[in-house]
């Protein structure tokens, strides 16, 4: 067994999206995140739902969440637009912060992946073939495989 | 709406479980992790999948992951052993580097738990009820309430 066949699909959205689709897609797909495609269709990120909702809290909330209020329509109405009015690459950390892609070759081992996800304190990894996204292998099902 | 509202069912393992066992809950059910409670019930981390594979992998291959041979039936039967073998507490980072715990009150508004998981870069949150654990709520189904 493979890398490949350990992948599976999941869901894509590209830098220049707006970043309501994203948040959305993470939603209705209920992962814990999107990969992010350039122009090519290389992955180059992996865009977590939590920086998603970092981008929509407002900065005195997160310096001190007991200032929360509730959800109302104002705000709901105000955090849509504003993710609309972004792109994806808008909400992906800076670069110097980037963490880095946990990626993996298509032909890697079970053990190769278990030690790649390890390393990187990653959930997932994006399988590459030819530097394209041939889908993604999660810890959960590398351990169903394993021991399912 | 609150925090319990969001509150969904997680796969819980008790301190004592056999680390396969929690193996295999993450494998089944298809998360992320799960959630480890003490005798009490209440909620003391959560176990990541990345990091049950991290106990599985041998040091050498972590440090060099080229060095991962193949997955054979020798491998597979000594990390079957090994995991059945250690507790789920066994598998837990030591105290001191502890991944603080993601919770937040069962009252907290949808606001509060945006700010929490943003802050604590967590796809999830525990939710808590007088100490006990209700459920957790996930940066996904946040959104999905959000914007879906």
């Amino acid at each position: 067994m493979q890398a490949k066949d350990l992948a599976e699909d999941y869901p894509v959205v590209h830098l220049r999206d707006s970043a309501l689709d994203a948040a959305r897609l993470i939603g209705s797909h209920r992962r814990p995140g999107v990969v992010v495609v350039d122009d090519h269709g290389h992955p180059v990120a992996v865009l977590p739902g939590s920086q998603v909702l970092r981008f929509l809290v407002p900065s005195y909330v997160q310096a001190d969440p007991s200032l929360a209020g509730v959800y109302d329509e104002r705000t709901a109405q105000e955090s849509l637009t504003r993710l609309a009015d972004n792109r994806v690459e808008d909400l992906l950390p800076d670069r110097d912060t980037h963490t880095r892609l946990p990626v993996v070759d298509h032909d890697a081992t079970v053990l190769g992946c278990a030690a790649a996800m390890a390393r990187l304190h990653s959930p997932l990894l994006v399988v590459l073939e030819d530097g394209q996204m041939v889908g993604v292998a999660t810890a959960a099902r590398l351990l169903d495989e394993l021991f399912g």
